[in-house]
This record gives C-alpha cells, sequence and structure tokens, in this order.
C-alpha cells in the first residue's frame, strides 16, 4: 500500500504515498479546519489510523495516552469529517483539512487547541512566560462530555 | 522562564507557558501563513529555539538531520517573520504565524512543504497510493540555492 523509501528524490517529488513512521511507529498529524483555515490540534497517526482516515474519511489517530487508535469524537460526538489530507516533503508529517461543523477538537471546550498565545519579545530573567487567552467561550463543558475519563494530558 | 508541569489543570487552564519537551528536548511545531492561513511546514524546537523565537520574532528550528539550531532562512534567504505563536491544551506542540513575503518554506523549492494531496476512499488491495500535486510551479530552484548542501530528507 505504502511505497518504499529507497530514494530520496521519489520521496520529495514522486507521486507515490511513502510516509516515514517514527520509532513508535507515528507520524504526527496537523489538522486544521476546513472552513476557516484555523489550526484545530496537533496528534499523531500509525499506519492503520492513517489508513483508516483515508478509507473512512474521518479522523482516526493513535492515541499516546490511551496506546490505542482513536477515532475522534466517538466519546464527544464531535466526529471530524475528513475534507483533503496532504503529506509533506519527507513525507514525515501530515495534514488534515476538516469539518466539524460548530463542534470543537479541544478536550477541554475549546473549539481549538491552540487557544493562548505567548508574547513576543526580550523575556525578562527567567521570569514567568504569561500568555494571553484567544478564545474565552468554551464550546462544551468538559466535565459533562468527559465525566468518567481520565484526562489524556501528561505532566 | 518556563513555568514547572505538576499540575494538569494549571498546564491546561493557567497562564503560564510550560511547554513540553520530548525525551529528546525537543517539541513540534506548526508553522503557517500569517497573510493566507495556509500551513508551510512542521518542524521541531528545543528550548533554545523556543526562546530565541519568541525574542528575536524570527523562526528558529532545531535541525533533527543536522542535530543543530537552525536559524530557518539563513541559507535560501526566506526568513520566517513571526507575528504569532500559540501553544496548545497540554503544551506539548507550538504554532506560529509567519510572514515569508513571496518566499518559499519548503527546501524542495515549493512555498508550502504540502504540495501533495493523497487521494480519500477505499484502497485498493495494496495498490500503491497515488497523490496529486497541488502546487506546480517551485519559487526558487533547489539546487541553485542548496547547491553543496546535502538533502534534510531521510530515509
Amino acid at each position: 500500500m505504502f511505497n518504499r523509501r529507497d530514494n530520496i528524490k521519489e520521496v520529495e517529488e514522486g507521486k507515490y504515498l511513502a510516509p516515514k513512521f517514527d520509532k513508535y511507529g507515528l507520524i504526527p498529524v496537523i489538522t486544521t479546519d476546513f472552513h476557516t483555515g484555523d489550526i484545530l490540534m496537533h496528534g499523531y497517526m500509525n499506519d492503520e489510523a492513517l489508513k483508516k482516515t483515508i478509507e473512512n474519511k474521518e479522523a482516526y489517530y493513535w492515541s499516546r495516552s490511551r496506546n490505542e487508535i482513536w477515532h475522534k469524537g466517538q466519546v464527544s460526538g464531535f466526529v471530524q469529517k475528513v475534507k483533503e489530507i496532504r503529506i509533506d516533503d519527507d513525507q514525515d508529517s501530515i495534514f488534515l483539512s476538516v469539518d466539524i461543523g460548530k463542534g470543537a477538537s479541544c478536550h477541554v471546550g475549546y473549539r481549538s487547541c491552540f487557544y493562548r498565545s505567548i508574547p513576543l519579545g526580550k523575556i525578562k530573567n527567567d521570569k514567568k512566560i504569561e500568555m494571553e487567552f484567544k478564545e474565552r467561550e468554551k464550546i462544551f463543558d468538559p466535565k459533562k462530555v468527559y465525566n468518567k475519563e481520565p484526562s489524556p494530558t501528561k505532566l
């Protein structure tokens, strides 16, 4: 199904899909909102998740916290309908454009996982860096949706 | 400079920057075009690259092929002027919005590294998957720009 990676020119300029999975069998994935272009999340897929995503036109990831294939939206209901999949020059990262309607992609409840902005400029002598919230309204209440689930966030 | 990661609520809902670097000291980075919102590339930073990017307002990455800090554009001239930096819910991935003018971000010569689209739908019995080129015109000739440099692509 996937082409062999034995030629740099072919990987970069060829037309055959030859993804590079890392030593854990994963490839990073950038997911954007098909309607707005906004970045929603950053995740990972293994080969099975990539195949399922291509064939079912819904996003499947590899959950590194639960160590299993993760059909996004199975708990929250916010399934990601895949409109396009692209791969980069050396075929070691994937980009999905998805339709989530008026839903959310972030387990904290925001539409996008990237709701905080880091200020630019000189960092003051090892002082903590204070971020600005760019999303204020949560789309859903995570306590209600993920009642019994542990947080996927790892410290 | 970076807050301690000892509380999930604080990492997810707090205002202090507390990035999670992986066991190699790296955090993945999504880079988008400030003007169009298009995804340009996927890279990695270590703590020093992140600090330099915040302070100098130009993108620095960690080159995994050369194992060194990489001030993007030093060879090609296509420096990335950083307009905004965001971090995600569990603070283990970064998103940069950058201005590259009419330049390119891809060492193959295209504006974006994501110039190939993977067709959706049933995969035919282990047949190779043929992609579609979404960018046709290269912005520069990589042979001229990277004359003596080895390709960063790893097989």
